[in-house]
């Protein structure tokens, strides 16, 4: 299916310097993809080689010297972000000049104009960040709301585990995934009135592999394929997450601190030897995964993290086109007619 | 200072064997310390070896065959719990017969208990459960709520933020101690309207040394000695934590599948080489500290964790000793009338 994305050019920490190569090797990946790249031309002009015209003739760029920075308030991106790269992006989507739009720039001003722009699915009531999270078997959970939503309702909750499981079928091949709740216990006294609610309505749908609730410490051992929370409390899970991995991986590539000379020679014997303990935290290694989607909203847009690497990006690309093409808003959309997932 | 402390003998997921064998060792290392143990001495007495009189003339063994297990909800422990193990060790308290209790029992009726049995000090509005943690340079930050408070004001945050600054203090000989909130990003604007409330209101308190937000990533950073939050995000944090360093602990303990010869050969030549590997994530190892405390009540409650081994066990004894020859609780009474943290 040919497709055209939107890309925000000039999101991310680095902006140009890793998105345009990254689009560029997204056009190489798959020769049915067109790009509208939204940016600053004088920044992304010296990027781009001379390509073979078969690249060239899929991407057009939209100049435009406007940004939204990473510490630009909701508010504020609203009211002053016209014309901006990101809101390019988004409009474009709107228009359906794209199919969806991929932006490494600020999450809460990407999902506050996305909600605006695109708009939430006929039924949602709050479209929800979602990431998937690797496992230590190898395997993925994938976790929403990851802090688009700071207080929420069952309502919501509920409509985050039917947009997760919709994600989890059709990302994983799944039947029937496999749907908990994160809190502070297994018991059915334990947590927020909020999830007590949640955990009694989602009981009830057999529409959806309810289990119950997760607890922090289970979050990388695949005990469910979508772990479900607001956005508070799954924001700060995700990163302590990231930051205990960061920090582990730091603390053993740190190298010996005054090694003797058979300590030197032993390393380098025993280099095979490290490596798997090197490649199994890789398993575990955030850059692998990249980034975030809005899910709930009428169209795909994928949040690609701001520190992504160009390979990391090319991903978030890759992973925006795979669900335009297995409809998700559509099938989520499916999803909600068929259960009793809102009050309307 | 001589020193009585009252023991749930039969709490924790092991009970007896590990608590009694803790318990002696306590009595050995500290010649000034008393222990009343309550628990089921048909259980007991088989665990106790003959020892000195210098040892045994300083344990009271108080039967009991009754005892709150894990899964008893607060309510069914608050009214059932007559005579349990762990209610017979805060009457103790309550009584004067104990300066502390501690107990590696089910922490929701430990906490529902002792706010009846040794209650709030006058003007703490909600005591906090409260732990240490290992950070990579090898220091500690204090955490708190971990669990007890799932919904909280900005009153009860702030008088956390207090509670947590005496006890880093004391606890690691600080002079104004750092203290931040922990939130889902680091601008103001971020987070759940509590959240920014108690930032507004602790950036007037020139008692503290308060440092503003910070994200989950950071945990382990030493990034300050105070962490605040309410008991639901907390708890998820710290679980997430541990799981993590369980985790990857064990994926790196994980033997070398199917090893040549030559693997085998090297790895045994490679162990010292090893070792600074396994070393470094024992800096993180959750075994290292024990359990949390009941911060904000009128006597010293210290919870083990669960699964603590004897070792751990003790220090959670040592703990508590500490905790009531430094007087933590009047020093939070003397800091509360100090500073503005009740509306009294």
């Amino acid at each position: 299916m040919n497709l055209t994305l939107a890309l925000d050019v000039m999101g991310g920490d680095v902006g140009p310097r890793i998105t345009i190569p990254a689009a560029l090797q997204a056009l190489k990946n798959d020769s049915r993809l067109s790009l509208l790249l939204f940016g600053d031309r004088r920044q992304i002009q010296p990027l781009i080689p001379s390509l073979s015209s078969s690249i060239t003739s899929r991407f057009t760029l939209v100049h435009t010297d406007r940004y939204i920075s990473s510490d630009t308030g909701v508010t504020q991106a609203l009211r002053y972000s016209k014309g901006t790269s990101m809101r390019l992006a988004l409009e474009a989507v709107q228009k359906g000049d794209a199919a969806a739009c991929v932006s490494g720039g600020n999450t809460a001003a990407l999902m506050g104009l996305a909600k605006v722009l695109v708009q939430p699915l006929m039924g949602i009531q709050r479209p929800a960040l979602v990431s998937i999270l690797p496992t230590i078997n190898g395997k993925y959970s994938i976790m929403l709301d990851l802090g688009a939503n700071v207080s929420v309702t069952s309502e919501i909750l509920s409509q985050f585990a039917l947009m997760g499981t919709v994600l989890a079928e059709n990302q994983f091949n799944l039947v029937y995934p496999r749907v908990a709740l994160l809190n502070i216990g297994i018991e059915k006294t334990k947590g927020l009135p909020v999830i007590r609610e949640t955990d009694h309505f989602l009981r009830q749908q057999n529409m959806l592999n309810y289990i119950g609730f997760v607890e922090g410490n289970k979050l990388l051992n695949h005990y469910a394929d979508v772990i479900v929370c607001d956005g508070f409390s799954g924001n700060i899970a995700l990163k302590t997450l990231e930051g205990a991995l960061k920090n582990i991986v730091t603390l053993i590539k740190q190298p010996l601190s005054n090694p003797s000379w058979w300590e030197k020679g032993l390393k380098l014997l025993a280099r095979p030897l490290l490596k798997p303990y090197h490649r199994q935290l890789q398993i575990l290694n955030p850059d692998d995964y990249n980034g975030a989607s809005l899910l709930g909203l009428r169209s795909v847009v994928v949040k690609s993290h701001g520190s992504a690497s160009a390979v990391a990006f090319t991903r978030a690309i890759e992973q925006a086109a795979w669900q335009v093409r297995q409809q998700i808003p559509n099938k989520i959309l499916t999803g909600l007619q068929q259960g009793h997932f809102n009050n309307r």
